[in-house]
């Protein structure tokens, strides 16, 4: 873990007033919390439009009865391997499902994942999900 | 599932033409499956902006050397039981994790459950993917 | 002017490291003024989202030989004389022109006003940009 | 103009149903200018994606009283004479500003314009809004 340091910024009176108000109605426990949380959004923006080694996941929403597209799901999450570090199932109803993809790797592997996936017939709906890998 | 019907729309010459070269750039197999991935995606804004019933995956980033932080995850997604399906955790690598938290429900009360873990100190990313239940 | 005031967070070694070196590639003069731009962008959501008083800009893409198009524009514009300020017209090239609405007003107001321009049959793009009042 | 040329694509019923009704409730006329409106969406996103020639408007919100920030904001208007159609200023109130630059281009360089618009102090928000050039 990473050791805390104090920094000091100026910033104009009616503002740092109006941020913390908001803060505190979204429940972010104090002002340095809230700080941090718009550093790390930042940040992780940043690392997705650079090119860096990102975390992410992709999301897909199917009818479980349409077996080809079961099938076409497990084959490519083989062909991405080198990035896929596990799947998740879950059954929202009957019919519907839920499939979570939880990658790790280079910017632009991620998103051929992500076109080759929106690329299967009959899908609901796909959406990939940014986020840190955490260094 | 769903019968298919067949619909026609009158559409620019020029604008269409400019659609098909970007669908197929982006791997859509056909332009039925191009157009109905943009209206899937119009229809899961609409569900969340609207406070339908929506699913959705809440994607946390954090050092689980910070014990305090993993037992009050757990706290939390059990307070939020109702909307929770289930919750998945990945090994990002030796000092970094990333847990998925699937759920169902209510829009408010989906937001409120982000919200509440948006509130835990010490995390390094929260972020809330949103999709549809399939129905 | 409000008065400027000097705050101070703790925040983790690495993160602030890693915040000013991409503050620094994207040209921002200060730490203090790359953090203020982010609350600036977290205040302006909120407002957003809360239903403030805010300003904005629609855009709308046309092509001016579209007659019909044109007069909607203006009655449009007139019927919601309570919030827009004023508006510019800049010619693209030979057909085509772009309208920039300035509003002020209720975000409810506004979004109403982005709904009645967005039912205007042919145009070729409208968009909102959401801003602040400054206050 | 272009011509208008009839498509037909097959489709889910219950999708196409659930697309009419909220398509309805946007006031948009019909189903051909909803999948438009959709599809025009998607064109604008992949031409900013692609580095093509784009159209877009910087919006600015500042204190009038701070003439440093004014001079620069035209000295960087004039050094990017090359994309900039015009501006326009608008009074918000006493203090409050905004101007809005309409610019023309390729991305690359607008995106250089809003970085270097971003790095001037002490603005109250700065936000881009893209759109096309309508070709």
């Amino acid at each position: 873990m990473s050791q805390l340091t104090r920094i000091s910024i100026s910033i104009e009176d009616d503002l740092i007033q109006r941020f913390d108000a908001i803060s505190e109605q979204q429940g972010l426990p104090t002002r340095s919390e809230a700080v941090k949380h718009l550093i790390n959004s930042a940040l992780v923006q940043y690392e997705w439009s650079c090119g860096d080694i990102v975390a992410g996941v992709v999301t897909i929403i199917y009818d479980h009865h349409k077996v080809s597209l079961v099938q076409r799901l497990l084959e490519v999450q083989h062909n991405f391997g080198d990035i896929v570090i596990c799947s998740q199932h879950a059954h929202l109803d009957h019919d519907n499902c839920m499939e979570n993809i939880i990658v790790k790797g280079k910017v632009e592997r991620v998103k051929e994942l992500h076109k080759t996936l929106l690329a299967i017939k009959g899908m609901k709906h796909t959406t990939l999900s940014m986020t840190t890998t955490g260094n």
